[in-house]
């Protein structure tokens, strides 16, 4: 991974923002500027260079994973090891450097006790500033690295759809589906799942984030499957909603309703749209259908070292789609009471339009 | 559970911190509040009863659920759901509630994002105030209900070692005998692991969160697995050494000194003593046999709807023990580079001591 140029392009983003220096705290963020996969840690990025910030559980993988930085372990929380540090490094300083700097803080990571503590341990040394969300907006933009590791992971994940279908029957748990595969993704290689599971069966197909749960498959309706793997630090994401039982004309009316409006929406990804346009055009083939206010949630989100992550895929969402860009496309319809579709894929953005990055089949599974 | 129960006490609390409300936004807290298992949503605690507002996605789940609870979904975030609703409540009520009323927010989990746009919103209708860690502490002492949870989340968690020790040979990858135990999990009926599964094996025993890798299990060395359930919303906790090979006598010396500081600690577990007397306990035994400073983390933390949450077993630490409190024992030693030992059990606070939730043998299994 580049990590050497993410953090210039950061410095250049830090220097544009008027910051001195920008503390890092949302996990997912030091791991794209250091590969580092701790769980406590904190750091500090600005013209004299990264300094990762960790306790003692960490030493020894801190050294292992992070190169080009300096690396402080502390008895305390990554952010009070990070103040302290901080402080002695102004009191080092020539008196040209005494000044207060400018440090710019994540608002949407820190919570505010952390901000009230760091502000007051760095009263007279630091002033803190929210800063904009510099590193998100970098991480949209996956590097043909990123985007190797996303095309693996969702091709281990498209892997265990075939998984589920063999195992999908009447009387069977929707838990022991989801444990064949997560038990195949494990073996597959990956860390883990990118999110619980969703296996929602029957009337529970309704419920938009029915994780797997002891209810038997019953021997007529729909199974949404929604799962995703963790690969070598990414996620993958997908949607297929199978039918168990013979299908009735409104439940295969209600399928290629969703199908429509996704294929559309996929169809209408390309750079210089906007993420509320292909939200909007999901939205226009279920509304023709008069099935828009049973599609109760946005079109999609970005993914990567994060399973959502920024753009997001709703309306009013002004952010313009960029080649290099990954977000799903997963419109749904849910009935209460009765049942629920939803179909979803990951799709990268291209310089004429997008890929499907797994391009499978998508007519209705009969079990 | 009894979630009656709960409320009612907390709404003592607030009272007690002299506020009119609180803003529950630590997803765990409104669990423990409510039984909502949703991703994406706030609630509101005060002597007019209980709101919890979230989204969209939610709507089905929430109802089934969350009783006694006024649901409100929104398509917003569900902290501008909840201030748009306070704005709405205070603009009908009565001139005589018309006062600014006070609201706690949770400090530890509320970004400072969030706050300042709470902040904004609510100007004029509401004061927001860091309230105490009020959720928390009436966490730490677990109720028979949920005391019955651990049991049997800490029975089948204990049930994986023995899956475990079938796998762990030589040659095979570490993620292969985690992907055996998850597996063996699930079909227990776990909603998943607690945490990611530690299986760390020859030198990599060293590192403390050595994730299970891809490497392969050397001929000879300690192989620390660390691992965990979620078993009906409870976590379990478990750590076991086994050594492959025949053990060096320096090894079974490290093995009898960690395990000497585990039994240690556990005696000393009970009402009235800190949580620093626990932690000390382990500490001296290990500084007895110079090992003190290979023992880099603290003694253990409480555990429940979250694998950690108070109180913390550290120095320094000095909450008392209560019955009803449910914490890890977990020393170990880590020496870089060469190999470590953790041996972990969870222990439940009783009136006169504790009880070891896994009395298990902890001699050294050797592969």
């Amino acid at each position: 991974m580049d990590y050497a140029g993410r953090r210039s392009r950061l410095r250049s983003a830090i220097e544009d923002a008027d910051l001195d220096s920008l503390l890092v705290t949302h996990l997912p963020n030091i791991r794209y500027l250091s590969g580092f996969t701790g769980s406590a840690a904190a750091m500090l990025v600005d013209s004299r260079g990264v300094v990762l910030f960790t306790d003692g559980r960490y030493r020894t993988q801190a050294k292992q994973e992070v190169t080009n930085a300096r690396i402080v372990i502390g008895r305390k929380s990554p952010l009070q090891t990070a103040a302290e540090w901080l402080i002695a490094r102004r009191k080092s300083s020539r008196p040209t450097l005494a000044d207060q700097i400018s440090i710019g803080i994540e608002p949407e990571s820190i919570t505010a006790g952390m901000r009230d503590r760091l502000a007051a341990l760095l009263k007279g040394t630091a002033r803190l500033r929210s800063a904009p969300p510099l590193v998100e907006r970098a991480r949209m933009i996956k590097d043909a690295d990123e985007i190797l590791r996303i095309r693996r992971a969702v091709e281990l994940g498209a892997s265990l759809f075939p998984v589920a279908c063999k195992d999908i029957r009447p009387g069977v748990s929707e838990v022991k589906v989801a444990a064949a595969m997560e038990n195949a993704a494990r073996c597959g290689g990956a860390d883990g799942m990118s999110f619980a599971t969703i296996l929602a069966s029957g009337p529970r197909s309704a419920i938009v984030h029915g994780r797997a749960s002891r209810a038997r498959i019953p021997r007529r309706g729909f199974v949404v499957c929604d799962f995703g793997v963790i690969l070598a630090d990414y996620c993958s994401d997908r949607t297929r909603t199978v039918h168990v039982g013979l299908p009735s004309r409104q439940a295969l009316h209600l399928y290629q309703a969703v199908l429509e409006a996704q294929l559309t929406a996929i169809a209408a990804v390309r750079p210089g749209v906007t993420a509320a346009d292909v939200d909007g055009a999901a939205r226009r083939v279920l509304r023709s259908r008069k099935l828009a206010r049973y599609f109760t949630h946005s079109t999609g989100h970005g993914l990567g070292l994060e399973i959502h992550e920024a753009p997001r895929l709703a309306a009013g969402q002004g952010q313009k789609l960029e080649p290099g860009m990954v977000v799903t496309i997963e419109p749904g319809v849910y009935v209460l009471g009765k049942w629920g579709v939803r179909i979803e894929d990951v799709v990268l953005v291209t310089a004429s339009g997008c890929e499907v990055l797994t391009p499978t089949d998508k007519e209705l599974v009969v079990i």
